[in-house]
Protein backbone atom coordinates (compact mmCIF):
# COMPACT_ATOMS: atom_id res chain seq x y z
CA UNK A 1 0.00 0.00 0.00
CA UNK A 2 1.35 3.44 -1.05
CA UNK A 3 2.14 5.90 1.92
CA UNK A 4 0.83 9.50 0.89
CA UNK A 5 2.26 10.97 4.06
CA UNK A 6 4.99 9.57 6.54
CA UNK A 7 5.65 10.77 10.38
CA UNK A 8 8.13 13.27 11.25
CA UNK A 9 9.65 15.00 14.36
CA UNK A 10 9.91 18.89 13.86
CA UNK A 11 10.92 22.00 15.38
CA UNK A 12 8.80 24.60 15.05
CA UNK A 13 10.62 28.19 16.05
CA UNK A 14 8.35 31.49 16.55
CA UNK A 15 10.34 34.38 18.09
CA UNK A 16 12.28 33.14 21.35
CA UNK A 17 10.09 29.61 21.27
CA UNK A 18 11.19 26.46 20.02
CA UNK A 19 8.60 23.61 20.17
CA UNK A 20 9.33 20.03 19.26
CA UNK A 21 5.90 18.17 17.82
CA UNK A 22 5.04 15.56 15.49
CA UNK A 23 4.59 16.52 11.86
CA UNK A 24 3.40 14.72 8.67
CA UNK A 25 5.45 15.35 5.37
CA UNK A 26 4.11 14.35 2.04
CA UNK A 27 5.94 11.26 0.38
CA UNK A 28 8.19 11.61 -2.79
CA UNK A 29 9.68 8.91 -4.24
CA UNK A 30 11.14 7.79 -7.77
CA UNK A 31 9.26 6.07 -10.15
CA UNK A 32 10.77 4.42 -13.04
CA UNK A 33 8.79 3.81 -16.11
CA UNK A 34 9.49 1.40 -18.34
CA UNK A 35 8.40 0.73 -21.84
CA UNK A 36 8.26 -2.89 -23.86
CA UNK A 37 7.40 -2.32 -27.41
CA UNK A 38 8.49 -4.82 -30.76
CA UNK A 39 6.46 -7.13 -32.53
CA UNK A 40 5.80 -10.42 -30.89
CA UNK A 41 9.38 -11.88 -32.37
CA UNK A 42 11.45 -9.13 -31.02
CA UNK A 43 10.28 -7.38 -27.87
CA UNK A 44 12.28 -5.31 -26.38
CA UNK A 45 12.31 -2.37 -23.47
CA UNK A 46 13.68 0.82 -22.74
CA UNK A 47 13.64 2.73 -19.48
CA UNK A 48 11.80 5.40 -20.53
CA UNK A 49 12.03 8.18 -17.75
CA UNK A 50 12.01 8.56 -13.85
CA UNK A 51 10.33 11.05 -12.18
CA UNK A 52 9.76 11.86 -8.43
CA UNK A 53 6.54 11.61 -7.63
CA UNK A 54 4.26 10.79 -4.55
CA UNK A 55 3.16 6.79 -4.52
CA UNK A 56 -0.40 6.35 -5.70
CA UNK A 57 -1.84 5.73 -8.68
CA UNK A 58 1.17 5.12 -10.45
CA UNK A 59 -0.52 3.14 -13.42
CA UNK A 60 -2.43 6.19 -13.60
CA UNK A 61 0.42 8.45 -14.02
CA UNK A 62 2.00 6.28 -16.50
CA UNK A 63 -1.20 6.19 -18.64
CA UNK A 64 -1.70 10.09 -18.57
CA UNK A 65 2.25 10.79 -19.62
CA UNK A 66 2.34 8.49 -22.43
CA UNK A 67 -0.61 9.77 -23.68
CA UNK A 68 0.33 13.67 -22.95
CA UNK A 69 3.25 13.16 -24.04
CA UNK A 70 1.93 11.88 -27.27
CA UNK A 71 3.97 8.76 -26.93
CA UNK A 72 0.95 6.70 -27.02
CA UNK A 73 -1.31 8.33 -29.57
CA UNK A 74 -4.60 6.15 -29.75
CA UNK A 75 -6.31 4.04 -26.68
CA UNK A 76 -5.58 0.62 -27.98
CA UNK A 77 -1.52 1.11 -28.81
CA UNK A 78 -1.16 1.06 -24.85
CA UNK A 79 -2.06 -2.49 -23.70
CA UNK A 80 -1.28 -2.36 -20.21
CA UNK A 81 0.72 -0.46 -17.51
CA UNK A 82 1.89 -2.80 -14.93
CA UNK A 83 4.40 -2.57 -11.53
CA UNK A 84 7.67 -4.52 -12.01
CA UNK A 85 7.35 -7.89 -9.72
CA UNK A 86 11.40 -8.80 -10.95
CA UNK A 87 13.38 -5.91 -9.34
CA UNK A 88 15.22 -5.64 -5.82
CA UNK A 89 13.14 -5.54 -2.52
CA UNK A 90 13.82 -2.16 -1.84
CA UNK A 91 12.53 -0.74 -5.49
CA UNK A 92 9.24 -2.62 -5.42
CA UNK A 93 6.73 -0.41 -5.95
CA UNK A 94 8.58 1.93 -7.49
CA UNK A 95 9.47 0.53 -11.33
CA UNK A 96 6.53 0.21 -13.67
CA UNK A 97 6.15 -1.12 -17.20
CA UNK A 98 3.78 0.48 -20.02
CA UNK A 99 3.13 -2.68 -23.14
CA UNK A 100 2.77 -0.89 -25.95
CA UNK A 101 1.00 -2.96 -29.27
CA UNK A 102 3.00 -4.98 -31.07
CA UNK A 103 1.76 -3.17 -34.16
CA UNK A 104 3.29 0.60 -32.56
CA UNK A 105 6.20 1.44 -34.31
CA UNK A 106 8.28 3.38 -31.90
CA UNK A 107 9.24 6.91 -33.25
CA UNK A 108 12.82 7.61 -31.15
CA UNK A 109 11.31 11.25 -31.55
CA UNK A 110 8.36 10.10 -29.62
CA UNK A 111 10.03 9.27 -26.64
CA UNK A 112 12.67 11.95 -26.14
CA UNK A 113 11.34 13.56 -22.91
CA UNK A 114 11.58 17.12 -24.49
CA UNK A 115 10.21 15.95 -28.03
CA UNK A 116 10.04 19.50 -29.27
CA UNK A 117 13.41 19.71 -29.73
CA UNK A 118 14.27 16.68 -32.11
CA UNK A 119 16.56 17.74 -34.81
CA UNK A 120 14.18 18.49 -37.33
CA UNK A 121 12.78 21.55 -35.12
CA UNK A 122 14.14 24.61 -33.93
CA UNK A 123 14.22 25.41 -30.16
CA UNK A 124 12.40 28.63 -30.29
CA UNK A 125 8.81 29.11 -28.84
CA UNK A 126 7.02 29.10 -32.39
CA UNK A 127 8.79 25.47 -32.89
CA UNK A 128 7.40 24.25 -29.61
CA UNK A 129 4.02 25.09 -30.14
CA UNK A 130 4.37 23.40 -33.86
CA UNK A 131 5.63 20.11 -32.16
CA UNK A 132 2.65 20.27 -29.66
CA UNK A 133 0.63 20.18 -32.82
CA UNK A 134 2.03 17.89 -34.71
CA UNK A 135 1.19 15.24 -31.23
CA UNK A 136 -2.15 16.72 -31.13
CA UNK A 137 -4.69 13.92 -32.03
CA UNK A 138 -7.51 15.91 -32.53
CA UNK A 139 -8.43 19.54 -32.30
CA UNK A 140 -10.04 21.02 -29.19
CA UNK A 141 -13.60 20.89 -29.09
CA UNK A 142 -15.12 24.83 -27.71
CA UNK A 143 -17.19 24.19 -24.89
CA UNK A 144 -18.50 27.66 -25.71
CA UNK A 145 -19.63 30.21 -22.84
CA UNK A 146 -19.20 28.79 -19.41
CA UNK A 147 -20.92 30.86 -16.42
CA UNK A 148 -18.33 32.34 -14.80
CA UNK A 149 -20.27 31.20 -11.07
CA UNK A 150 -19.49 27.70 -12.07
CA UNK A 151 -15.70 28.63 -12.95
CA UNK A 152 -15.01 30.39 -9.72
CA UNK A 153 -16.61 27.47 -8.08
CA UNK A 154 -14.09 25.17 -8.98
CA UNK A 155 -10.76 26.42 -6.43
CA UNK A 156 -13.46 25.54 -3.15
CA UNK A 157 -14.30 21.77 -4.88
CA UNK A 158 -11.00 21.12 -5.29
CA UNK A 159 -9.46 22.35 -1.74
CA UNK A 160 -12.51 20.52 -0.13
CA UNK A 161 -11.78 16.92 -1.72
CA UNK A 162 -7.87 17.54 -1.18
CA UNK A 163 -6.51 15.47 1.62
CA UNK A 164 -2.82 14.91 1.58
CA UNK A 165 -2.66 19.02 1.44
CA UNK A 166 -4.70 19.24 4.35
CA UNK A 167 -2.01 17.53 6.48
CA UNK A 168 0.97 18.66 5.01
CA UNK A 169 0.56 21.91 3.18
CA UNK A 170 3.31 20.40 0.67
CA UNK A 171 2.01 19.22 -2.65
CA UNK A 172 0.12 19.95 -5.57
CA UNK A 173 -3.34 19.33 -7.01
CA UNK A 174 -4.92 19.25 -10.61
CA UNK A 175 -8.80 18.51 -10.74
CA UNK A 176 -11.02 17.31 -14.01
CA UNK A 177 -14.56 18.95 -13.83
CA UNK A 178 -17.49 18.14 -16.08
CA UNK A 179 -18.80 21.69 -17.65
CA UNK A 180 -21.66 21.96 -14.70
CA UNK A 181 -18.26 22.00 -12.88
CA UNK A 182 -18.78 19.15 -11.11
CA UNK A 183 -15.58 17.13 -9.41
CA UNK A 184 -15.02 14.16 -11.85
CA UNK A 185 -11.18 13.24 -10.05
CA UNK A 186 -8.58 14.89 -8.57
CA UNK A 187 -5.01 13.84 -7.63
CA UNK A 188 -2.66 15.37 -5.54
CA UNK A 189 1.31 14.85 -5.93
CA UNK A 190 4.48 16.52 -5.09
CA UNK A 191 5.41 16.64 -8.90
CA UNK A 192 2.91 19.53 -10.74
CA UNK A 193 3.33 17.37 -14.19
CA UNK A 194 2.59 14.23 -12.15
CA UNK A 195 -0.91 15.58 -10.45
CA UNK A 196 -1.91 16.32 -13.71
CA UNK A 197 -0.79 13.32 -15.72
CA UNK A 198 -2.39 11.10 -13.01
CA UNK A 199 -5.66 12.90 -13.53
CA UNK A 200 -5.67 12.49 -17.44
CA UNK A 201 -4.85 8.65 -17.49
CA UNK A 202 -7.67 7.77 -14.44
CA UNK A 203 -10.09 9.66 -16.94
CA UNK A 204 -8.31 8.22 -19.97
CA UNK A 205 -8.72 4.39 -17.88
CA UNK A 206 -12.87 5.15 -16.79
CA UNK A 207 -13.79 6.66 -20.25
CA UNK A 208 -14.23 9.91 -18.70
CA UNK A 209 -14.87 12.63 -21.21
CA UNK A 210 -11.78 14.54 -21.44
CA UNK A 211 -12.93 16.64 -24.54
CA UNK A 212 -15.88 18.24 -22.67
CA UNK A 213 -14.03 18.76 -19.22
CA UNK A 214 -12.26 21.35 -17.58
CA UNK A 215 -9.13 21.32 -15.38
CA UNK A 216 -7.90 22.71 -12.77
CA UNK A 217 -4.00 23.26 -11.65
CA UNK A 218 -3.40 24.32 -7.83
CA UNK A 219 -0.40 26.18 -9.19
CA UNK A 220 0.73 27.94 -12.37
CA UNK A 221 -0.05 27.79 -16.28
CA UNK A 222 3.45 26.85 -17.88
CA UNK A 223 3.53 25.62 -21.18
CA UNK A 224 4.15 21.98 -20.28
CA UNK A 225 0.87 21.80 -18.57
CA UNK A 226 -1.42 23.41 -21.46
CA UNK A 227 0.46 21.31 -24.18
CA UNK A 228 -0.80 18.33 -21.80
CA UNK A 229 -3.85 19.71 -21.91
CA UNK A 230 -4.08 20.15 -25.96
CA UNK A 231 -2.25 16.63 -26.81
CA UNK A 232 -5.31 14.87 -25.11
CA UNK A 233 -7.98 17.37 -26.05
CA UNK A 234 -9.09 19.31 -22.74
CA UNK A 235 -10.61 22.60 -23.58
CA UNK A 236 -10.74 24.18 -21.12
CA UNK A 237 -7.69 24.92 -18.21
CA UNK A 238 -7.97 26.96 -15.29
CA UNK A 239 -4.99 27.78 -12.85
CA UNK A 240 -4.70 29.60 -9.40
CA UNK A 241 -1.70 31.13 -9.98
CA UNK A 242 -0.49 32.79 -13.24
CA UNK A 243 0.27 31.66 -16.81
CA UNK A 244 3.61 32.22 -18.89
CA UNK A 245 4.38 33.89 -22.06
CA UNK A 246 4.11 30.80 -24.23
CA UNK A 247 1.59 29.34 -22.24
CA UNK A 248 -0.89 31.61 -23.42
CA UNK A 249 0.52 31.84 -26.52
CA UNK A 250 0.21 27.77 -27.30
CA UNK A 251 -3.36 28.44 -25.52
CA UNK A 252 -4.68 31.07 -27.89
CA UNK A 253 -3.27 29.21 -31.23
CA UNK A 254 -4.67 26.21 -30.15
CA UNK A 255 -8.26 27.04 -28.98
CA UNK A 256 -8.04 26.12 -25.33
CA UNK A 257 -9.84 28.03 -22.92
CA UNK A 258 -6.97 29.45 -20.38
CA UNK A 259 -8.09 30.91 -17.01
CA UNK A 260 -5.89 32.38 -14.87
CA UNK A 261 -5.63 33.98 -11.30
CA UNK A 262 -9.12 31.93 -10.49
CA UNK A 263 -9.53 33.09 -6.89
CA UNK A 264 -12.61 34.37 -4.90
CA UNK A 265 -14.82 35.80 -7.07
CA UNK A 266 -12.22 36.93 -10.07
CA UNK A 267 -10.43 35.25 -12.47
CA UNK A 268 -8.62 36.11 -15.75
CA UNK A 269 -9.24 35.39 -18.94
CA UNK A 270 -5.95 34.90 -21.24
CA UNK A 271 -7.17 32.52 -24.20
CA UNK A 272 -10.82 31.92 -25.22
CA UNK B 1 18.91 41.47 -25.17
CA UNK B 2 16.39 38.87 -23.22
CA UNK B 3 13.02 40.40 -21.87
CA UNK B 4 11.74 38.81 -18.68
CA UNK B 5 8.09 40.03 -19.31
CA UNK B 6 5.79 40.45 -22.68
CA UNK B 7 2.78 42.59 -22.79
CA UNK B 8 -0.62 40.60 -23.38
CA UNK B 9 -4.58 41.61 -23.73
CA UNK B 10 -6.47 40.08 -21.16
CA UNK B 11 -9.92 40.19 -19.52
CA UNK B 12 -10.87 40.01 -15.95
CA UNK B 13 -14.04 39.03 -15.11
CA UNK B 14 -15.46 39.99 -11.63
CA UNK B 15 -18.71 38.92 -10.84
CA UNK B 16 -21.00 39.79 -13.69
CA UNK B 17 -18.38 42.42 -14.88
CA UNK B 18 -15.86 41.89 -17.39
CA UNK B 19 -12.60 44.58 -18.08
CA UNK B 20 -10.37 44.23 -21.34
CA UNK B 21 -6.59 45.54 -19.65
CA UNK B 22 -3.25 45.27 -20.32
CA UNK B 23 -1.31 42.66 -18.68
CA UNK B 24 2.22 41.41 -18.52
CA UNK B 25 3.02 38.15 -18.88
CA UNK B 26 6.48 36.11 -17.38
CA UNK B 27 8.38 35.19 -20.62
CA UNK B 28 9.23 31.06 -21.33
CA UNK B 29 11.52 30.19 -23.84
CA UNK B 30 13.05 26.24 -24.45
CA UNK B 31 16.61 26.83 -23.68
CA UNK B 32 19.04 23.79 -25.26
CA UNK B 33 22.45 23.25 -23.66
CA UNK B 34 24.95 21.81 -25.87
CA UNK B 35 28.24 20.35 -24.19
CA UNK B 36 31.34 19.98 -26.24
CA UNK B 37 33.75 17.42 -25.06
CA UNK B 38 36.73 14.87 -25.67
CA UNK B 39 40.45 15.46 -26.47
CA UNK B 40 41.47 18.28 -28.75
CA UNK B 41 42.13 15.38 -31.40
CA UNK B 42 38.18 14.18 -31.46
CA UNK B 43 35.71 17.03 -30.19
CA UNK B 44 32.82 15.88 -30.43
CA UNK B 45 29.06 17.77 -29.02
CA UNK B 46 25.67 16.28 -27.46
CA UNK B 47 22.79 17.68 -26.63
CA UNK B 48 22.33 17.38 -22.87
CA UNK B 49 19.05 18.77 -22.33
CA UNK B 50 16.11 21.47 -22.79
CA UNK B 51 14.44 23.46 -20.21
CA UNK B 52 11.66 25.76 -20.42
CA UNK B 53 12.82 28.88 -18.94
CA UNK B 54 12.52 32.87 -18.29
CA UNK B 55 15.43 34.18 -21.12
CA UNK B 56 18.49 36.27 -19.25
CA UNK B 57 21.33 34.83 -17.08
CA UNK B 58 21.84 31.87 -19.00
CA UNK B 59 25.33 31.30 -19.28
CA UNK B 60 24.60 31.20 -14.91
CA UNK B 61 21.80 28.79 -15.48
CA UNK B 62 24.03 26.27 -17.46
CA UNK B 63 27.06 26.72 -15.03
CA UNK B 64 24.45 25.82 -12.14
CA UNK B 65 22.91 23.42 -14.32
CA UNK B 66 25.85 21.32 -14.84
CA UNK B 67 27.44 21.69 -11.26
CA UNK B 68 24.37 21.03 -9.60
CA UNK B 69 23.78 18.39 -10.96
CA UNK B 70 27.25 16.97 -10.61
CA UNK B 71 28.13 16.76 -14.62
CA UNK B 72 30.96 19.04 -13.58
CA UNK B 73 32.85 18.32 -10.56
CA UNK B 74 35.40 21.19 -10.32
CA UNK B 75 35.60 25.03 -11.97
CA UNK B 76 38.07 23.91 -14.29
CA UNK B 77 36.39 21.72 -16.12
CA UNK B 78 34.33 23.68 -17.24
CA UNK B 79 36.14 26.48 -19.81
CA UNK B 80 33.08 28.45 -21.00
CA UNK B 81 30.03 29.07 -21.85
CA UNK B 82 28.78 30.69 -25.12
CA UNK B 83 25.44 31.44 -26.90
CA UNK B 84 25.88 29.61 -30.05
CA UNK B 85 25.32 31.71 -33.04
CA UNK B 86 25.48 29.21 -35.65
CA UNK B 87 21.56 28.50 -35.73
CA UNK B 88 18.36 29.75 -37.18
CA UNK B 89 17.63 33.37 -36.45
CA UNK B 90 14.32 31.97 -34.48
CA UNK B 91 16.61 29.71 -31.96
CA UNK B 92 19.16 32.93 -31.50
CA UNK B 93 19.56 33.28 -27.49
CA UNK B 94 17.73 29.70 -27.16
CA UNK B 95 21.14 27.81 -27.63
CA UNK B 96 24.14 27.52 -25.76
CA UNK B 97 27.48 25.43 -25.68
CA UNK B 98 29.21 24.73 -22.80
CA UNK B 99 32.69 23.67 -23.52
CA UNK B 100 34.33 21.31 -21.34
CA UNK B 101 38.48 21.00 -20.50
CA UNK B 102 39.72 18.18 -22.81
CA UNK B 103 41.04 16.67 -20.21
CA UNK B 104 37.12 15.80 -18.51
CA UNK B 105 36.11 12.04 -19.43
CA UNK B 106 32.90 12.40 -19.89
CA UNK B 107 31.36 9.05 -17.97
CA UNK B 108 27.49 8.72 -19.59
CA UNK B 109 26.09 8.13 -16.07
CA UNK B 110 26.86 11.99 -15.18
CA UNK B 111 25.20 13.57 -18.02
CA UNK B 112 21.90 11.29 -17.84
CA UNK B 113 19.17 13.74 -16.46
CA UNK B 114 18.49 11.19 -13.69
CA UNK B 115 21.61 10.18 -12.56
CA UNK B 116 20.45 8.48 -9.91
CA UNK B 117 19.05 5.78 -12.20
CA UNK B 118 22.00 4.32 -13.65
CA UNK B 119 22.03 0.50 -13.53
CA UNK B 120 23.90 -0.20 -11.17
CA UNK B 121 21.50 1.90 -8.70
CA UNK B 122 18.34 0.86 -7.75
CA UNK B 123 15.20 3.06 -7.48
CA UNK B 124 14.32 4.28 -4.11
CA UNK B 125 14.67 6.74 -2.01
CA UNK B 126 17.79 4.95 -0.68
CA UNK B 127 19.51 5.02 -3.50
CA UNK B 128 18.71 8.01 -4.48
CA UNK B 129 20.64 9.62 -1.45
CA UNK B 130 23.33 7.21 -2.06
CA UNK B 131 23.58 8.38 -5.70
CA UNK B 132 23.95 12.40 -4.58
CA UNK B 133 26.35 11.25 -2.31
CA UNK B 134 28.35 10.11 -4.73
CA UNK B 135 28.44 13.07 -6.47
CA UNK B 136 28.94 15.45 -3.81
CA UNK B 137 32.37 17.38 -3.94
CA UNK B 138 32.75 17.52 -0.06
CA UNK B 139 31.02 17.47 2.90
CA UNK B 140 28.73 19.98 4.16
CA UNK B 141 30.55 22.71 6.61
CA UNK B 142 28.21 23.34 9.36
CA UNK B 143 27.14 27.26 10.18
CA UNK B 144 26.49 26.60 13.16
CA UNK B 145 23.80 28.08 15.19
CA UNK B 146 21.77 30.64 13.04
CA UNK B 147 20.27 33.73 14.93
CA UNK B 148 15.85 33.29 14.20
CA UNK B 149 15.53 36.81 13.42
CA UNK B 150 18.00 36.42 10.37
CA UNK B 151 15.77 33.85 9.22
CA UNK B 152 12.76 34.84 9.37
CA UNK B 153 14.14 38.46 7.94
CA UNK B 154 14.93 36.90 4.39
CA UNK B 155 12.00 35.92 2.86
CA UNK B 156 11.01 39.60 2.77
CA UNK B 157 14.40 40.58 1.93
CA UNK B 158 13.85 38.30 -0.94
CA UNK B 159 10.54 39.65 -1.78
CA UNK B 160 12.22 43.10 -2.06
CA UNK B 161 14.63 42.29 -4.88
CA UNK B 162 12.16 40.17 -7.04
CA UNK B 163 11.22 42.48 -9.78
CA UNK B 164 9.24 39.69 -12.40
CA UNK B 165 7.21 38.48 -9.79
CA UNK B 166 5.51 41.86 -9.22
CA UNK B 167 4.94 42.43 -12.55
CA UNK B 168 3.66 38.92 -13.34
CA UNK B 169 2.87 37.02 -10.24
CA UNK B 170 3.89 34.44 -11.92
CA UNK B 171 7.35 32.73 -11.28
CA UNK B 172 9.92 31.63 -8.92
CA UNK B 173 12.21 33.27 -7.22
CA UNK B 174 15.75 31.91 -5.35
CA UNK B 175 18.21 33.76 -3.29
CA UNK B 176 21.52 33.93 -1.82
CA UNK B 177 22.35 35.10 1.56
CA UNK B 178 25.66 35.09 3.45
CA UNK B 179 25.17 34.10 7.36
CA UNK B 180 24.25 37.86 8.22
CA UNK B 181 21.21 37.81 6.10
CA UNK B 182 22.81 40.18 3.92
CA UNK B 183 21.15 39.10 0.06
CA UNK B 184 24.36 37.91 -2.77
CA UNK B 185 22.35 37.17 -5.50
CA UNK B 186 18.58 36.68 -6.44
CA UNK B 187 17.20 34.81 -9.91
CA UNK B 188 13.80 34.39 -11.09
CA UNK B 189 12.11 31.85 -13.51
CA UNK B 190 9.39 30.16 -14.45
CA UNK B 191 11.11 27.17 -13.37
CA UNK B 192 11.83 26.58 -9.85
CA UNK B 193 15.13 24.42 -10.50
CA UNK B 194 16.48 27.29 -13.27
CA UNK B 195 15.87 30.03 -10.21
CA UNK B 196 18.13 27.82 -7.98
CA UNK B 197 20.67 27.14 -10.75
CA UNK B 198 21.19 30.54 -12.06
CA UNK B 199 21.76 30.88 -8.32
CA UNK B 200 24.43 28.70 -8.24
CA UNK B 201 25.60 29.69 -11.79
CA UNK B 202 25.89 33.11 -10.72
CA UNK B 203 28.08 32.68 -7.06
CA UNK B 204 30.21 30.47 -8.75
CA UNK B 205 31.38 32.47 -11.81
CA UNK B 206 32.01 35.04 -8.92
CA UNK B 207 33.59 33.51 -6.41
CA UNK B 208 30.76 33.73 -4.01
CA UNK B 209 31.10 31.78 -0.91
CA UNK B 210 28.36 28.98 -1.37
CA UNK B 211 29.52 26.73 1.40
CA UNK B 212 28.89 29.28 3.91
CA UNK B 213 25.74 30.52 2.35
CA UNK B 214 21.85 30.00 3.25
CA UNK B 215 19.26 29.32 -0.09
CA UNK B 216 16.29 30.59 0.12
CA UNK B 217 13.40 29.15 -2.65
CA UNK B 218 10.11 30.68 -2.90
CA UNK B 219 8.56 27.10 -2.96
CA UNK B 220 8.89 24.26 -2.09
CA UNK B 221 11.51 22.05 -0.70
CA UNK B 222 11.59 18.77 -2.86
CA UNK B 223 14.23 16.46 -3.04
CA UNK B 224 15.62 17.88 -6.35
CA UNK B 225 16.69 21.42 -4.87
CA UNK B 226 17.90 19.95 -1.43
CA UNK B 227 20.20 17.97 -3.95
CA UNK B 228 21.35 20.97 -5.84
CA UNK B 229 22.47 22.53 -2.45
CA UNK B 230 24.01 19.33 -1.20
CA UNK B 231 25.94 19.02 -4.43
CA UNK B 232 27.74 22.04 -4.49
CA UNK B 233 27.30 22.51 -0.43
CA UNK B 234 25.26 24.95 0.50
CA UNK B 235 24.76 24.28 4.16
CA UNK B 236 21.70 25.98 4.78
CA UNK B 237 18.22 25.81 2.83
CA UNK B 238 15.30 27.33 3.48
CA UNK B 239 11.95 27.16 1.99
CA UNK B 240 8.80 29.32 1.68
CA UNK B 241 6.32 26.16 1.67
CA UNK B 242 6.70 22.48 2.92
CA UNK B 243 9.48 20.47 2.22
CA UNK B 244 8.78 16.52 0.84
CA UNK B 245 9.60 13.36 2.74
CA UNK B 246 12.57 12.46 0.56
CA UNK B 247 14.27 15.97 0.95
CA UNK B 248 14.18 15.67 4.70
CA UNK B 249 15.74 12.80 4.64
CA UNK B 250 18.57 14.05 2.34
CA UNK B 251 18.86 16.82 4.08
CA UNK B 252 19.36 14.65 7.30
CA UNK B 253 21.81 12.21 6.03
CA UNK B 254 23.84 14.93 4.38
CA UNK B 255 24.20 17.58 7.43
CA UNK B 256 22.19 19.77 5.95
CA UNK B 257 19.75 22.11 7.48
CA UNK B 258 16.35 22.54 6.30
CA UNK B 259 14.04 25.11 7.10
CA UNK B 260 10.45 24.86 6.05
CA UNK B 261 7.53 27.18 6.26
CA UNK B 262 9.42 30.34 6.82
CA UNK B 263 6.84 32.86 6.94
CA UNK B 264 6.21 35.76 9.80
CA UNK B 265 8.37 35.00 12.77
CA UNK B 266 7.93 31.38 12.55
CA UNK B 267 9.73 28.28 10.49
CA UNK B 268 9.99 24.83 11.45
CA UNK B 269 13.41 22.98 11.56
CA UNK B 270 13.21 19.63 9.20
CA UNK B 271 16.89 18.83 9.60
CA UNK B 272 20.13 20.70 11.10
Amino acid sequence: MATLVVAARVATVEGSSSTERDDLLVTEEPLEIRLGFGNSEHRREIRLSVTMRTPGHDEDLVRGFLHSEGIVAREEELLRVVPCANVREEEQGNVVRAELHPSVELDPARWQRNFYTTSSCGVCGKSSIEAVHLQCKRPLVPMGAIDPGILTALPERMRMAQTVFRHTGGIHAAALFDRKGELLVLREDVGRHNAVDKVIGAALSTDMPLVSSMLLVSGRAGFELVQKCVVVGVPVMAAIGAPSSLAVKLAQESGLCLIGFLRGERFNIYAS
